[in-house]
C-alpha cells in the first residue's frame, strides 16, 4: 500500500529544523510493507496544507497520507483547523483526550491553562487517538477509501504514536499486500562508475521486481539490493539469488553484509568477541562516541572517549609524545597511532579508534590541505592507519571520517578470526 | 519570489538518507530573499519525477524550482532523463563539462571510464553550469518566467554551486523583492501554552506582513518573530519594534536574543571573555563534544572533551571520588559536579560542563527513571547543576541534555558579568 508523508511547518522550510521524522517514518513503514512514494513539505498556511492534502489523496487513491506537525497549542499551529475544514466539520470537546492532557500535566506536576484544555478540542469527523506521550491529539480520518493520520511533529511523540498505534492499526486495515526487503552489502576497492560497470550484466538480468541501488560513501560503495513482491517468502529467495550472484561477481571486495550503520555492526561485532572500545578523536570532536552511544546498550562495549582538541590533551591524557607532535605535526601517522593507543591505555579497554585532521575550513597547508585526515585502528598490539583526502566542507570531513573510522575497526576485528 | 524545493531519491523516502539538504538550501534562500513554499521529495520514479516538476512549475507560476539528486553515473540516477522528458528535448556531449570532469579525475589520480565520461552529456534545452566541486553537471532551465535549476544530491556539490553558482545567478535574475528577517528570542520559565497565553495580545496586534513562531525545547521557547516585506528597513524598523514590545512583556524571563544555535553562542560567549571550555560527558555521550566542535574555529575555545561512560574513566580521568560513586550513585548531583570540575583539572580549560543520566531505553529505576538526566556547568570556582527528566527515548534524552547543557554554561557565564 502507497503512503504519501506531509509534513508540515514553517521552522522546516527556512531551515532552521532538519526533517529527521519522515526518514524515521518512511524506514518503519517499509519494514511493515508499506511504500512511501511521496513526500510533502509545506509551511503553517492553511490554502498550502489543505492543497497538500487534497493532492496527497488525490495520488494515492485509497492510500494512506499521514501528517505531522501543526499541532501544539500556539497560533501558529493550523492543521486541526485545516483538516476541519478538510473534512468539513467542526470541533467538539473530547473527555477522553481532555483526561489524558490532564493526567500528564498532574505527572509532572504543571498546571494546566485555558490552551492545553483547548488541546482536548477535536474534529468530528475523526477517530481520535490517545497519545500518551504529549498533549497534542492524534486524528485517524477516513474517506473514498482513503486513510489520513494526523500526528504531532514532536518526535518522541510522533515515534510513540507510530509504534503503539498507528502502525498496529494499519496493518490491521490493510494486512500486508506487498512484502519488501532491502539487503546491503557494502563494496570496497572500486568507485561507483567502476563498480556500475562491473555489474552492467548483473543489472540487466535482474527480475523486474528487484531493484539495485549505489550509495557511495567514503572509500566504499553501499549497495542497496530490493524486492517489491507479493509475499515474504518469494521476496526473501529472490534477494538470497541475486545476492549469491553478487557474491560470485564481487569476491574479495564484500567489507560486510550486515543492514546496520557502521555503529551499529561496531557494536555487534564488539559483543560477540566480548571486547570493549574506546575512541581518542581530534578533528572529528566527539562525533564517534556520539555514534557509538547512540546505540541503545553500548555501555556493555564502550568505556569511554578522549577528545583531544588541543595538543596538551594529547601529551598529557592520551600520552602522545611531545616529540611526535613537533617532529610530525598533530595530523600525521605516527601522533594517530600514538593516540590509539593510548586510548587503550587511558580507557581500559580492548580496541580503539583514533582521529586526527584539518576538518576545514581553516588550517590547510599546501602540504595537508583541508580535508586530509589520519585515522587509526588499534586493537591487541595491532595498529592500522590511513590517510584521507575527504572534502573542503566542514560537516562532511567529520561526517566521513568518523565513519571511516568504525569501518575500519570492522576491518581489523574481522582480520584476526 | 518562491522557490519549490524537489528532492530526489529512494534512499530519502526509505529513510536511509536523511535529507539535510533542502534546509539548508531553505536556509540560505531565506537570507537573499526568496522564500521556499513548498518542498517536495519523490523516489528515482520517472514519472513521479515528472509530476514532481510539472506540480512545481505550475505552482510558482513564474518563480524558482530547486531540484537536487538522482545525478550520479549510475542506472538509477535518472534525473536528467526526465528533465530531456519534460524540456522535450536530447542530450549532448559538452567538452566544458568533459574538461571539469577530466580534471577532477587527474587532481586526485584516478582513471575516468565509459560512465564517468556519460557524465559531460548534457541536456540541449538548458544552460550547464560548470560544478567544481564533483562530475555530476548542473542545469539552468527557463521556460515561460519559470527558473529549473538541478543540483547534484551529494551535499558538498550542492552546496559548492548554492554559494558559488545558483544563488549569485538567481540574485541578479530576480533582483529583491522581498526582504525576510527572521529573529530569535530564547525565553525560559514558561510552557509553550503559557507563553502563547502571556502573548495573546502581542499576537493580535501583530502588523499582518510579520509572524511569530513558539518553538519548544527542553525548559525554554525559541520565539521567532518574521517580517516579509518590502525594503530592508522597513523589515527591520518593524523587527525592532516588535522585540522592544517583547521586552517589557517578557522581562525577566529573555535568556537570549543571540541568532545561532546554542552551541554557536557559547562560541561567542567563551571568544567574548577570552576563555576555553571542556566537556565530562556520561550518558550524552560525546554529542555535547560534537556539537561544539561541529562549529568552525571552535579550537579557539574547546580544548578537549572527556566521554566517560564506564565509572572507570570517570574516577580515574575526571577524579570522581569512589565514594561519591557508591553513595549517590553515578546519576547524581555530587557526581555530575565533580565530573565538571574534573574535567577543568583534566583538560586545563576554564571551565566545563557535565551530564549524567539515564539515556534509556534500559537502566531506569523507579527512582530514577529512563530520563533522569544530572547536569552541571562550572567556572571559576563555581558550580551549578540541575536535575532533568526528560523523557523515555534515547535519541531525546541525548538531544536535549547536551543543548541543556550549553545553555547551563550560557547562563553560568551571563551571570558573571
Amino acid at each position: 500500500m502507497d503512503v504519501h508523508i506531509i509534513t508540515i511547518g514553517d521552522e522546516l522550510l527556512i531551515g532552521q529544523v532538519i526533517d529527521t521524522n519522515s526518514a524515521w517514518m518512511g524506514e518503519q513503514l517499509e519494514r511493515e510493507g508499506f511504500r512511501t512514494t511521496w513526500r510533502t513539505t509545506v509551511g503553517d498556511t492553511e490554502s498550502d496544507i489543505l492543497e497538500a492534502i487534497d493532492n496527497a489523496m488525490h495520488r494515492t487513491g485509497g492510500g494512506i497520507v499521514l501528517l505531522t506537525g501543526g499541532l501544539g497549542p500556539t497560533k501558529d499551529d493550523i492543521t486541526l483547523r485545516a483538516l476541519c475544514r478538510y473534512f468539513d466539520c467542526g470541533l467538539h470537546f473530547s473527555q477522553a483526550a481532555y483526561d489524558n492532557i490532564a493526567g500528564l500535566f498532574q505527572a509532572s506536576g504543571r498546571a494546566m491553562n485555558r490552551l492545553t484544555r483547548d488541546q482536548a478540542m477535536v474534529p468530528d469527523a475523526c477517530t481520535v487517538i490517545q497519545n500518551r506521550a504529549g498533549t497534542a491529539p492524534c486524528t485517524w480520518f477516513e474517506r473514498e477509501g482513503n486513510v489520513l493520520v494526523s500526528m504531532p511533529g514532536v518526535p518522541s511523540e510522533m515515534k510513540w504514536l507510530m509504534k503503539h498505534e498507528v502502525l498496529p492499526r494499519l496493518k490491521q486495515r490493510y494486512g500486508r499486500d506487498l512484502a519488501i526487503r532491502h539487503r546491503t552489502t557494502w563494496v570496497g576497492g572500486y568507485s561507483e562508475s567502476a563498480l556500475a560497470i562491473a555489474l552492467t550484466a548483473f543489472e540487466e538480468e535482474l527480475p523486474p521486481f528487484m531493484k539495485l541501488a549505489y550509495l557511495p560513501e567514503p572509500g566504499l560503495i553501499r549497495l542497496r539490493l530490493s524486492a517489491y513482491t507479493g509475499d515474504e517468502p518469494e521476496a526473501e529467495k529472490a534477494i538470497a539469488e541475486q545476492r549469491e550472484k553478487l557474491h560470485r561477481l564481487l569476491e574479495g571486495h564484500i567489507l560486510s553484509e550486515e543492514e546496520g550503520a557502521p555503529e551499529e555492526q561496531v557494536g555487534q561485532a564488539l559483543l560477540r568477541r566480548k571486547l570493549r572500545m574506546g575512541t581518542a578523536e581530534s578533528c572529528t570532536g566527539g562525533r564517534i562516541a556520539g555514534m557509538i552511544t547512540s546505540v541503545a546498550g553500548s555501555s556493555r562495549y564502550f568505556t569511554g572517549g578522549i577528545v583531544a582538541y588541543d595538543n596538551e590533551v594529547k601529551r598529557r591524557l592520551l600520552g602522545v609524545p611531545e616529540e611526535a607532535l613537533e617532529r610530525y605535526g598533530a595530523v600525521s601517522q605516527a601522533v594517530v597511532e600514538q593516540m590509539a593507543l593510548g586510548a587503550i591505555r587511558a580507557l581500559g579497554c580492548d580496541c580503539a579508534v583514533a582521529t586526527s585532521g584539518i576538518a576545514g575550513p581553516d588550517g590547510g597547508t599546501p602540504e595537508k590541505p583541508v580535508g586530509t585526515v589520519w585515522i587509526a585502528a588499534a586493537w591487541n598490539g595491532r595498529v592500522i592507519s590511513r590517510c584521507y583526502r575527504f572534502s573542503a566542507v566542514r560537516e562532511m570531513n567529520i561526517a566521513r571520517a568518523s565513519g571511516t573510522a568504525l569501518l575500519m575497526l570492522l576491518e581489523l576485528l574481522a582480520n584476526d578470526c
